[in-house]
C-alpha cells in the first residue's frame, strides 16, 4: 500500500477513535454520569476536544492530503473517498481562525443557557442578542469556511454537504402547494379518526418490554448496542459495534415512546449496517443528516405508521396494556396514530404537519441569512407563517420561535434534514417495494429481515462512497422527487379521513 | 503566579482530565458496553492511552519540570508537591524504554489470556512462561526506572512508593510468628461460630436496596457517584465527583456482596473526600494503594465487622429477609460474619487468615525476583507454605498458585499493600477512637458522620502531601506497629471464639 495512504489511515483512524471515546463520554452524560460530575465532565470534554482539534489541523495531516491530493491515481474508489473526505475536513478545520471557532463555542455554551431561561420565561427579548451574535459569527464562519457558497448555504452544507437552499426551496415550495390546501381540508372534513382510544395509564414497564421487544424484531443488535433512557431521545455511541439509542416513558401516552424508540432504532440500524472492517476512516461513515434521518424515518413513518405493521403487532400491544384500547380495532389504531392535528410544537407533529414547520424555519434562516429580515422581527414573521400554514397561532413565544433549541447552539441549516430525510425515506421505500414485491406482506407478517438487508446493501454500507443526490439516483433510478412524498402523503391521509375523491 | 508553574498546571491538569476520561471508558467498557464492542473499545483505549502517554513525556513539560526544580523557593507545600511528583512521574515514564513498555503492555494482554486458560483447565505449566518473562521485562524496566533500588522494590514502588521489601518483612514476620498459632488455635477450639444462620435464598432486589441503604448512610453522596453490577467488585470513575462503585449480587450470600459495597465505598469516600477545588493536581490524589485500601478496609472490617454495626443493622437485615435468620441474635450475626475459616481463596478469606495469603505471596515473589526460587517450584512452594501457615493445601493449583489475576498482568509488588492497608487501617482507627472517645457509641446508634469527617480532614484532603510514613506518625502519633493490628485481632477473636485466657 502507498506508505503516505498507510500514514493518512493511522491518522484517520486515531482521529475516529478518540472521536468515539468522545462520544461516549457524551452518551454518559446524558444518561448515566451523576449531577455532581458536570464541571468536571465539561473540563473532561473540553480536554478531548483539545486533543481531537489538534490531531485533525495536524499540518503533518495536511502534507499527506497534499501528497495523495497530487498523485490521485492507483486508488480505490474507497481509497479515494477517504483521501477526498479527509481532505474536506482538514480544509474546513484549518481555514477557520482558532479565535472563530471558539467564540463561537463559547456562544454556544452561553446561547444555550440563555435560551432556556427565555423559553421558560417567555421572553424572546432576551434571546435576540443572542441570534444576531451567531449571525455575525456564523457569517463569518461561512466565508472562511465555504468562501465561494452564500452564507446559508455554507451552514446548510455543515448538515447536508452538496445540497443548495435554492434546491430545497423548489421541493419544499411543491410541498408548500399540496400541504396547506390538503391540511385544511383535513382539519375541516366531516370524519375524524377517534384519537381518544390512545388515551389511558400505559406501565412504563410493559412500555420498556413492547418497545424493547419492537426494536429487536426490526433488526436492532443488542449485542452491539444498548436501549437506555434520557431526557431527549437520541442515538449514540462510539461505533457500529457500540450504538445506543434513549428514549423517556410518559405513562400517559406508550405511542411517544414506542415510536421514539422506532425512530433512533432506524437510526442506529444504519449505524450497526455500516460497511465492516473499515468503521475507523471516513468513507465508512454515515452521509448526511438527511440521509440519517430518512433511516430513522423510514423506520418510524413509512414501515411502523403503516397499517400492515399496526395490523401486525395490535395483537401484543392490546396485550401488553391490557386494561386499555377496549373494543378499538386495528383500523381505529391506524387511524389514531396517524391524525392530523395541527400543533404548535415541531417534534410532536404528525407526518402531514411536520414538513411546514420545517419550511418555516427554513424561510426564516434564509431570509435571517439574507438580511430580508430582522431579529426583532422573528415572533411576528413566526406567528404570521403559522397562521398561513398551518391556520394557528401560538399563543407564547415559548410555544413558538422559542421552542427549538438548535439556534441557541448555532445549529443553523439543520431544519431542513429533517424533511429531506422524509422525502427521501418515502422515495427509497417505494424502490424497496418495487425490488422486492412481499414488502407489504413480509411487515404484516413481521418478517423485518428482507427489508434491514435492503437497507444494508443498499445505503448503509454505501457510507460516504457517493453524494446523497448520487445515492438517490442509484438506489431509486431518479433524483429526489417531492411528488412521491406528496402521493405517498396524500393517498395515505385520503384513505384516513375517508375523502370522496383523490 | 509563576509563569513555568502555571503552564506546568494547564499540563497535569490536561493530562489528569483525559485520564478521567480514560477511567469512563474503562467503567464503560466493565459495567455498560455492549459485548460486540471489545475490539472497537480496545482500539480506543490504545488511541487515548497513546495521547495520554504522548502528553506524559512531552519533552516541554520535562522543561518546565527543569526549570522549576531549579527554582525551589517561593513555592506552597502544596505547590512544591505538584512539582514533585510531575517530577517523579515524568522521570518514570521517560527513563523507560518505550520498546520495553510496549513489551510489558503486549505481555499483559496475552498473559492474562493464557492465565484464564489455564486456571481454568488447571495447567500451571501453561502460565509458567509468562511469568518467566514478565521476571525478565520487570527487571529491566526496573533497571531503568529505578535504577537505585532492588528489582523487587523497584515494583513495589509502583504501588507502595516509599516502602521496601526489608521493612514489609519485619512487618510480616510479626503478623506470622502470631497469627500461624493463633489460628491453629482457633481451629482446634471447642465453641466455633454458628456460620449456617448465614445460609438461605436472598432476593437479589432486597440485597440492593440494602447495600444501597448502608452507603448511603456511612457517607456515599449519591449525586457525585453511582453504584452498579459487575463481574468482580470496583470502585472506579473519573474525578471525585463522578465515582463510581460496582458489586456482583449472590442469591445465596447477602454478605459477601453487601460487604464488598462497604469495602468499595470505603474506596469512594476517599476519591469524594479529596481536597476540593484542586483535583486535577497530583497533590491532591490518593497517597499509595496501601493507604486507599486502608480505608476500604477501615469501613469493611473495622467499622462494619463490628459488634455496634451488627447491633445497629441487625433488625434492619432481618426485617429485608424476612425468611432467614429466624432465631438468630446480634451475637451469632457478629459470631457468623467474623468466623475464622482457613480456605484456599485469598478474596473470600476472613480478617484474620488474610494476611497468610499475603505474606506467602508476597515471599513467593520475594524469593523469584532474588532468584532464590525457580518459577517451575510454584506450585510445591505455594502449597507447602499453605500447609505451613493454614494447615490446608490445595487440591489443585487453580485453587493455588493460579487463582489470582495479578501476575498475568505483570502486577508484582500489589499484594503487600493490601496487609499494609489492613494494619494502617487498624491503626486510624485506634487514632479515631482515641480523638473521638463517642465513637463506638456513635457507631451502635448508626450516627457515621464524625467518622468520614475524621477521615476527610485526616486523611482524604491531604493527598499526597505527605509520604504514607508521615501520614501515619501525624495522624496516630506513631509509624506503623503491627503489635496494634495484632492486638486488635487476638481480642476481637478471643471474644468471638471464647478463648479462657488472653
Amino acid at each position: 500500500m502507498n506508505k503516505n495512504y498507510q500514514n493518512l489511515v493511522h491518522r484517520l483512524e486515531e482521529i475516529s477513535r478518540l472521536k468515539g471515546v468522545m462520544s461516549i463520554i457524551q452518551w454518559d452524560q446524558e444518561v448515566i454520569m451523576p449531577i455532581g460530575a458536570s464541571e468536571a465532565r465539561a473540563n473532561q470534554i473540553s480536554a478531548l476536544a483539545g486533543v481531537i482539534h489538534e490531531r485533525m489541523t495536524d499540518r503533518r495531516l495536511g502534507e499527506y492530503l497534499d501528497e495523495l491530493s497530487a498523485q490521485r491515481n492507483g486508488f480505490s474508489t474507497f481509497e479515494w473517498r477517504n483521501i477526498e473526505e479527509a481532505r474536506r475536513e482538514y480544509d474546513l478545520m484549518t481555514k477557520v481562525p482558532g479565535q472563530l471557532v471558539q467564540a463561537i463555542a463559547a456562544l454556544s455554551s452561553r446561547g444555550h443557557a440563555i435560551w432556556v431561561q427565555a423559553r421558560r420565561e417567555n421572553r424572546f427579548v432576551d434571546f435576540a442578542p443572542v441570534i444576531k451574535e451567531f449571525l455575525e459569527l456564523k457569517r463569518a464562519w461561512a466565508a472562511c469556511a465555504y468562501p465561494e457558497k452564500t452564507a446559508y448555504d455554507a451552514n446548510i452544507a455543515v448538515f447536508e454537504y452538496g445540497t443548495a437552499a435554492a434546491e430545497i426551496s423548489v421541493v419544499f415550495d411543491q410541498l408548500k402547494e399540496t400541504l396547506i390546501p390538503f391540511i385544511h381540508e383535513l382539519k375541516h372534513h366531516t370524519y375524524q379518526p377517534d384519537v381518544s382510544i390512545l388515551q389511558g395509564r400505559f406501565p412504563l414497564e410493559q412500555q420498556a418490554a413492547l418497545a424493547r421487544r419492537i426494536s429487536e424484531d426490526i433488526g436492532f443488535q443488542y449485542d452491539k448496542g444498548r436501549m437506555d433512557v434520557s431526557v431527549h431521545p437520541f442515538c449514540g455511541g462510539s461505533h457500529p459495534t457500540d450504538v445506543r439509542i434513549t428514549t423517556r416513558y410518559n405513562e400517559s401516552d406508550f405511542i411517544e415512546s414506542l415510536y421514539a424508540v422506532i425512530h433512533e432504532t432506524g437510526h442506529a440500524l444504519y449505524e450497526q449496517g455500516r460497511m465492516p472492517d473499515a468503521c475507523d476512516l471516513p468513507a465508512s461513515e454515515s452521509l448526511t443528516m438527511g440521509i440519517h434521518e430518512s433511516q430513522s424515518l423510514f423506520w418510524e413513518r413509512m414501515i411502523a405508521r403503516g397499517r400492515g405493521f399496526c395490523a401486525h403487532y395490535f395483537e401484543t400491544i392490546c396485550k401488553t396494556f391490557p386494561d386499555n384500547l377496549q373494543g378499538a380495532t386495528i383500523d381505529n389504531f391506524y387511524q389514531a396514530i396517524n391524525a392530523c392535528r395541527p400543533g404548535f410544537i415541531r417534534v410532536e407533529a404528525d407526518e402531514l404537519t411536520y414538513p411546514l414547520h420545517i419550511i418555516l424555519r427554513f424561510e426564516i434562516e434564509q431570509d435571517l441569512f439574507a438580511d430580508n429580515l430582522s431579529v426583532d422581527d422573528l415572533p411576528e414573521v413566526w406567528n404570521a407563517k403559522m397562521k398561513q400554514y398551518l391556520g394557528i397561532i401560538p399563543p407564547t413565544d415559548t410555544l413558538g420561535v422559542l421552542q427549538d433549541s438548535h439556534w441557541s447552539s448555532g445549529a443553523f441549516g439543520y431544519f431542513p434534514s429533517y424533511t429531506l430525510g422524509a422525502m427521501y425515506a418515502c422515495q427509497f421505500y417505494k424502490a424497496l417495494r418495487e425490488a422486492l414485491p412481499d414488502t407489504e406482506s413480509n411487515i404484516a407478517a413481521g418478517y423485518f429481515a428482507p427489508i434491514k438487508d435492503w437497507l444494508n446493501d443498499n445505503i448503509h454500507r454505501q457510507g460516504k462512497l457517493y453524494t446523497p443526490q448520487e445515492l438517490v439516483v442509484r438506489v431509486t433510478g431518479e433524483p429526489l422527487n417531492p411528488q412521491h412524498f406528496i402521493h405517498y402523503l396524500k393517498t395515505k391521509y385520503a384513505a384516513i379521513y375517508k375523502l370522496n375523491a383523490f
